[in-house]
């Protein structure tokens, strides 16, 4: 009766202090001002605009990266952020020369293909029968040796799907399919697209070879290629393809997760982390994946460094170095973070577009979930649903969580996410800059009540034991 | 009174011989019949499906065209037609080697572009400093010799339109471009791609240089590349781009129109001509342009050749030969027909993509209107309306019409046309089955009542006298 009758006046007015939260009226004030005004327009599709202009293309290891660096270290600072760090990370470096391919015989005509990350060369032109699979299961089912002086080619459709969920097992073929393919003694490996699209703009993204087993050259055509290659072999003839890779792993660099911080004014040392990575494949300019992340969480923190008072403890926006390639930069602030995890507050990670956020997930504890609770109903009129379970800490930010990092996800409408991701059509004309500017609201809000709030929020226990 | 009766009487029933159109009841039923056929499922997607498989892109002047005619003259013959022969046309060949492009200054990184038809190469890497114009007009009005030593970029936006009226002005910038430009010393023209997508394909077509006017060589951006370089230029700073195409005109060689015929039972020389061009450009597999087009023309004769019995004129389906450079194949038809012209009943042709037909057009004299009528009330059905007036031959029949040729044309839905057109995204997933056999439907009934029926459909009296 008591719990209903306080619920009421808290939906009825919302300015009462919420009963577990640790935030006050004067807070939830601020916070909902905070996400007003990122809703009238904020500074993500700017930023995102600067760059993708100004910088392009960065993947891990190029010469590029240095200069989005630089971009980042600049803008932290023209945002008005009180520090900013570099955290280096060091990884091999791949690269990706050029890459062709054509059908030989028996209709000649040019296909389209991307190298996979982390793909080797073929050493001039490779040239093969090619054998088609379903799916992975089909590729591991056939005898060892089988596919000797083939090319294989796994053609499994990737399955829309707001929450990205047709990503797994289709990710699952790019990322183990080369070694899978070896092991039956194939010399090349030929993926569908990892994406929804139907343009003749293939996804790459990182594979990765098994110890012990061949390393045969790996691409993905893109999805109307794999049709058209399908649509020959249904013809029950050979179909031979050429394929030319340069492509491979030369040297190591060291690169920066770019860190700008907005100083709390109680408990500076204990901070709030939210960010996205700044690294993006070569094809596109990154703009949805993950300048967006990027852009939309500078903005974000930029518009609390704003405020007249900073919240209780530091905003911290991490703009993550080459994520692409295997988290590097997240798992490199997870070891340099994990004495300092308990003075982490919360984190959250944009990286899933650009599309308006409509789900919030948390990782904390019981004792600290009235927090989120509170954070729900500042986020609900904006389209957003707190969620009983379920979510993640995201690419970046998943590293952290094992050394106890509170995490919440703002989880975004990944309908068309997949037409781009990875492609050259990854471009600023994707981004529409009134759904950043809720995404911005949503982290605005988010970063400021968890640094606010009197309650040390704490993480959820871990669901097995070491 | 007695008009409105008879009206009436028609409308109700459809059986009644129609006044005017040499056209009883059982034509109207066998072209309703021929309607339904279509209707159910044509063979059009599979013709489409096999022309882009076994084929694919086709440019004129390729040994891929050689490859094409011998497609088109087997899949005549498979059809079922009686006649396959084939028509010369000879022309120079141009040739796309390669092509890049990158911004040097002051943001590097790569731009997405494709040589325009009948460019000239750069002859190594052309650097220079780039100038932006809202359109020609603009380009026109500065003074001759301002661009010395810059490259033009004329960043005209295409509106999306269903009836593609869009395409005329960013089309003639495409055409006249280069040689505007270098009227004001220009040394290359980059041009935003003629296209209403917003995907990193660029889109080719033919350019020409004028007489006197140095030739300078000319390629379009995609959009969202025209779109990073307008966003550079805003920032006012000098952008410098170096871009290198190796392309020209290297000999000529002659191919061929590839025709078939389905021959009529009474009158066999006179013809009712439909068709689509055979050829397409190098970047995509030539689907909807203009493969939708060759498979519907050639999948309605077939319909009307498996008829029990033949209408009285004969079926000429023509599969032209280079219409992309200069609608070659249509003129070479005209040239050769010009005598022949009076027996050509009606001419109809599909070149406008894989959309569905929302429209009628015709070009006939007052007195063969009637016929066309009686045709629109038998495509009322497929949502199809026929117009007073406007219309035209289409490109590959254009040059048929000053010497007599009666045309009808049925206008496509073109609103997602441009998305695809001249790029490497012209591919077979563009194309619907069904849309395919609406379209199948109407040239069947256009052909076959054209065909039977007992008045000579004369041409449209010119518009002025030459």
């Amino acid at each position: 009766m008591r719990i209903s009758a306080a619920l009421l006046l808290f939906v009825s007015c919302q300015t009462v202090f919420a009963a577990g939260s640790g935030l006050d009226a004067r807070a939830e004030k601020t916070a909902e001002r905070l996400r007003d005004d990122a809703m009238r327009g904020s500074r993500a599709y700017e930023i995102v605009e600067s760059l993708t202009t100004e910088v392009g293309p960065r993947m891990g290891g190029s010469e590029a990266y240095d200069r989005a660096t630089a971009w980042a270290q600049a803008k932290f600072k023209a945002l008005g952020y009180d520090k900013v760090w570099l955290q280096p990370v060091t990884f091999p470096v791949w690269q990706r020369h050029s890459e062709s391919a054509r059908v030989v015989s028996p209709f000649p005509q040019r296909l389209v293909l991307t190298a996979l990350g982390g793909s080797e060369s073929t050493r001039g032109d490779l040239r093969a029968e090619v054998v088609e699979f379903a799916d992975l299961e089909a590729l591991k089912a056939v005898p060892d040796g089988t596919l000797a002086g083939k090319i294989a080619f796994v053609n499994l459709k990737m399955l829309r799907a707001k929450d990205g969920s047709g990503y797994g097992p289709v990710s699952n073929v790019r990322r183990t399919g080369a070694s899978e393919a070896a092991r039956k003694g194939a010399s090349a490996l030929l993926i569908r697209s990892v994406g929804t699209d139907s343009d003749r703009l293939p996804h790459t993204g990182m594979m990765k070879y098994e110890d012990g087993v061949a390393k045969i050259p790996a691409a993905a055509l893109s999805v109307p290629d794999a049709d058209l290659l399908a649509n020959m072999l249904r013809r029950g003839k050979p179909v031979t393809v050429e394929m030319n890779i340069q492509a491979g792993f030369t040297g190591s660099k060291t690169e920066y997760n770019v860190i700008g911080e907005i100083t709390g004014r109680s408990k500076p040392s204990e901070v709030v982390v939210i960010g996205g990575h700044l690294d993006s494949w070569d094809l596109g300019t990154g703009a949805i994946d993950d300048g967006a992340g990027v852009a939309i969480t500078m903005a974000a923190g930029a518009l609390i460094g704003d405020l007249k008072q900073a919240p209780k403890r530091s905003i911290r926006v991490v703009a993550f170095a080459n994520e692409e390639q295997g988290l590097l930069g997240g798992k490199a602030y997870a070891e340099a973070m994990k004495d300092a995890m308990p003075s982490h507050q919360l984190g959250a990670e944009s990286d899933f577009g650009a599309g308006r956020i409509y789900a919030l997930y948390a990782g904390v504890s019981a004792g600290s979930r009235p927090v989120i609770e509170h954070i729900g109903t500042l986020l609900a009129p904006l389209g957003i649903a707190l969620q009983a379970s379920g979510g993640s800490a995201g690419p970046d930010l998943g590293p952290s969580v094992p050394y106890g990092l509170p995490w919440a996800e703002l989880q975004q409408d990944g309908t068309d996410y997949f037409d781009y991701h990875h492609t050259a059509n990854d471009t600023l004309d994707k981004v529409n800059a009134k759904d950043l500017d809720q995404q911005v609201a949503a982290y605005a809000v988010l970063a400021y009540m968890a640094a606010e709030t009197a309650v040390d929020i704490a993480p959820e226990p871990p669901k097995t034991q070491p």
